[in-house]
């Protein structure tokens, strides 16, 4: 088999599973075909562009201000950098499979000398017994929504509301990574004004639901993003001209931020399809947002090649690779736009192969 | 008088003096007018676009490896802590006007905790002797080429090639920022590649003469190099895509690079007519690069009504703003794609008007 093979079939197939469809130059081209030539660069984080957008988010997330960041992990850095220095302790407490932690080769500890806490364990997300029993004295709690790495589960909105009204108690911050926040709101049947209130601070990201370039916004008090821009500008993210991320995430907001509850109906459906599968089982069994992690209980090697011929006969995108696990080997769906253009029956019929092949597996 | 009105009368003259141009959405326009929508993004450093890119740029450099930053104050602070850390000095050199030092929120101190030796004194260059009679351990000497904050001024290529000597004799490395290192070579007459030679690590900006959107691009052996992408993911740079600066990078790259001595030129051309009028005096007087500071011996309530009436009369922009200083004002001057696009006859008639009325202030 061709390691490349399952990729090379995935981006030939007509349409894919997942997904807003391929992050290519059109994505730019398409968001700024109906912008004017003569709309001016934001400077250095001033300017109508930048403000405006800004002043949007803050409005949209019911936080007193906001400020786009390139990246989310710069964002991050920065928000538990502000609550540590405020507290004077430099000590935070989050998942042990949070973005921080597995992703950003340790730029918290190495940039910003901050120790971490790891609450909870791989499995499943953090609970309010993990925050009330922990010794350590924390300037910040980091809880991300949904929980990205174990297929986006969520703990119950009482929940979040009981640790929110714990750490207020005890003088601990509470910042929300919420790269996904906008995807957990169907579930949680609140809006993302409500959601964001139990926070002190709170990280949205531009390109995951959104379907953006890159770019994050950063938002909370007014005191708390005057000093996230001076971090900002440390970091080397207080470009010159940040629209190029500006302009696309403001037109693909626009265009997506009401579909959330469509994905999030359309994981449902489509996970119920993998489970239906004999060596096959999603993480969560049903996706509380539009994303979830399909395991198969057989090693890559043994599973690739079904995947490859079922991209090739049905001409529909499943997955590019897969990850070898312990036993078995799994890869993740995040569900866009593309799922509604494929029909129904196409679906079904590519499901009811599958399952076929799965059982002489 | 208004104070915006210096600035509305440069934006709303047909032609500036300075520049490529106004600094809008049409320069992202223009640069993918010719780029196919279905170029794959970037991801997180990797990919066709990227890589490409960077290849591009250390064979030009002449050094092993480059790779491309969100921002130079990323990429220069990376540079100078991997130098520490590989001599394990956390201590560095560089003039007193560097971009590190004075626009960068002490980034360097903040997020590296490096301490920083200043030479020379604020009026001018280093020379070989300040470097040879430091008495500091350091482990990287910076040295901005031109200096941009006394109007672009230089050493000579003689004193950088006795530094760069001292420098390995002394196991110090020696770091480029050359932000604005192509508009240094007509003066010079040298390759960039010679420059280059003679410093460990290079920076070079995107968006100063080449006239990109943002980005830069850090250049140096393959272990520095891939010791920088660890730090670039640690700053929040290892964007998902970096497509939108690096495509237009290459665009303007193409375009400006052979042009820096036709604007160097015509540097020195308006610097004399500067240079004409009683009251104005241009630094460096005959300029070295494309840049140049012009500096009024009266202050800026003074000044300013002068040129907005030039401005307004002649219709050619010639500033947007006036800095204060000690006595006096200045603004400064980088010379683009613009000012060949004025007749001479213009220019001449302008600078005319304006002695005049510098004669009767």
């Amino acid at each position: 088999m061709n390691s490349n093979e399952l990729l090379e079939t995935y981006e030939e197939s007509t349409q894919q599973l997942a997904g807003h469809g391929p992050r290519n130059v059109a994505v730019l081209k398409t968001a700024f075909r109906s912008i004017d030539g003569e709309v001016k660069s934001d400077k250095y984080g001033s300017g109508a562009v930048i403000e405006d957008f800004q002043g949007q988010m803050a409005e949209f997330l019911g936080k007193e201000a906001a400020v786009f960041f390139p990246s989310g992990t710069m964002a991050q850095q920065i928000a538990l950098r502000i609550w540590c220095d405020e507290k004077g302790v430099k000590k935070v407490a989050y998942h042990p499979l949070s973005h921080l932690e597995i992703h950003e080769e340790d730029g918290l500890k190495e940039l910003h000398g901050i120790q971490t806490i790891l609450l909870a364990d791989k499995e499943r997300v953090i609970e309010l017994e993990d925050v009330t029993s922990m010794d350590d004295d924390i300037a910040c709690l980091l809880l991300e929504l949904p929980q990205r790495e174990i297929g986006g589960q969520l703990p119950s909105f009482e929940t979040l509301r009981q640790i929110s009204a714990y750490c207020r108690q005890k003088g601990i911050k509470l910042h929300l990574d919420g790269a996904r926040i906008l995807e957990c709101l169907p579930y949680y049947e609140k809006s993302v004004k409500e959601v964001c209130a139990l926070f002190d601070s709170v990280y949205l990201s531009m390109y995951k639901g959104i379907g953006g370039i890159a770019g994050a916004v950063l938002a909370g008090d007014e005191k708390f993003m005057a000093q996230s821009k001076i971090w900002k500008k440390r970091h080397g993210g207080d470009l010159i001209s940040l629209y190029p991320y500006i302009l696309s995430a403001e037109t693909y907001f626009a265009q997506r931020k009401d579909r959330m509850a469509e994905y999030y109906q359309h994981a449902v459906e489509l996970a119920a399809f993998f489970n239906s599968c004999k060596g096959i089982s999603t993480v969560p069994h049903i996706p509380v947002t539009n994303m979830f992690h399909v395991h198969f209980q057989e090693a890559p090697d043994r599973i690739a090649p079904v995947l490859i011929q079922a991209q090739q006969i049905m001409d529909i995108g499943i997955t590019g690779y897969l990850k070898a696990e312990k036993s078995g080997c799994m890869f993740e769906v995040s569900i866009g736009d593309q799922y509604k253009l494929i029909p129904r029956g196409k679906v079904a019929v590519t499901f009811e192969w599958l399952a076929e092949k799965m059982k002489s597996l």
